[in-house]
């Protein structure tokens, strides 16, 4: 199965952990839907709302702090404002100093998928700014919503 | 008492809607606080959500449309990610075309205003984008949080 | 003089230094213009820049940073992508720890103001966030833009 | 060669079209880095400048409209207000409906990519929203900057 073919069919029951996100009158653009920047917005608050209000890590004066080094998105519908979009978030891989999130956008009382994407974050020493091995606890979290069918 | 003081002294009994929005980690900048132009975001999307969400108006395609002429906003305190901001919004006075908006932005779960403003907005002819009168069946909307003090 | 007279009759020549924002696709919102909260960075990064490029002060490591305190801004026309944004700026009033700048934004080409406002930012010791005189080096610089008319 | 070390070499001179973004205080988050979203907006508006100020196409009134329907960007290294973003763009396949952009960030005055990534665009008649054959004198316009590397 091809990876644009297993994206396009996700379910809500694919994703481990949902944060959802209010549409925003100015999130869309001149075309009337939410801008595709904005999508990255979405999947960034996710992971940090993971991270720091469920998890309880502290990412802006703790020792270490997520960077990310690549991330994508695929737009199978479009959100309107108004709306809430539930994003769903699990992880697919977890190295020892990065993390691969995979992301899944549904609008709130919709089936199908709205978007889908990842994000490969590095955890780095927060002021020397380089990569360093992910901390025992916050592993532990990310172990939590692995998805084990990758 | 001077504009400023009553601005000050702001709490939630004194707005009449609210509408809830939640922060998003970009919505802070360098200096780790929400950066001020998100605020008018926060105050435009609770104005649109009162319109469109309560009032049941079609902002995108119906025949009238608010464009804003003057806004403002005094930084009482700061906004920090994660939280969630509770955006009270009130009319102060409405005009033949022109509406004044007054707002109050309020962390969940604390007593002091975060933030005061006020924006002012005229309906326009969505085409021709000139000044209207505002439609009766808005212009009954935007009475029911009409404050009774100005 | 009504200050709001006084607003609509800007013109270039009011304005002493100048910087340039060069409009993005997604600073429309869906009526096709700028979003206004956007006027807001425009004039954030016309401060920034006169502090930190012109100025060479470094707001980021340095000891003090300023704070908005209250910002407004009047919307007497639209912007609409692609555009170039030139916006003018001077001080009107230097405090012993606050200023009030004062902004206008030209379109590229155009003799007409297409929106005016004012920033009143306090300067703040980074680390405990407090208020604090104004460098006196941060203080010349403020003056060399100082308004004589007001 | 993979992919991934065919980006990270990217220069300049492989890219047929280049647009400045200057970069705006607010652009930058709490990492004191420009954030991961912005980068998409970035390389839009890119994209839009080719095909608006370039071409001279009317995107927001004419029949057809590019929806993004894909994107990805990799983030070799940072960028921090203030600076100038030299955004790279060239086509590097063009379907009957469909384009595939790729794309490199540049900080004025270095040689090293900053971030390199790919718009995968579907035109759709602007009414109906959905996708037709790219008209032919956007087309010839999108052939101008194709890639013969690819």
């Amino acid at each position: 199965m091809t990876e644009s073919k297993h994206f396009e069919a996700e379910r809500r029951e694919d994703f481990n952990y949902f944060h959802s996100v209010e549409l925003r009158w100015n999130d869309m653009d001149p075309y009337r839907h939410v801008n595709n920047a904005r999508f990255y917005a979405f999947y960034d608050t996710a992971i940090m709302q993971y991270l720091t209000v469920d998890g309880g890590f502290d990412l802006l004066d703790g020792p270490v702090v997520p960077f990310t080094v690549e991330n994508l998105c695929r737009f199978h519908r479009s959100f309107r404002y108004p709306a809430v979009v539930e994003c769903g978030l699990r992880t697919a891989r977890i190295g020892s100093s990065s993390v691969r999130y995979e992301l899944g956008l549904f609008a709130r009382g919709e089936v199908e998928v709205t978007a889908t994407g990842y994000f490969i974050d590095v955890f780095v020493k927060r002021e020397a700014e380089k990569p360093c091995p992910i901390p025992p606890d916050i592993r532990r979290h990310l172990e939590q919503i692995l998805t084990h069918s990758n």
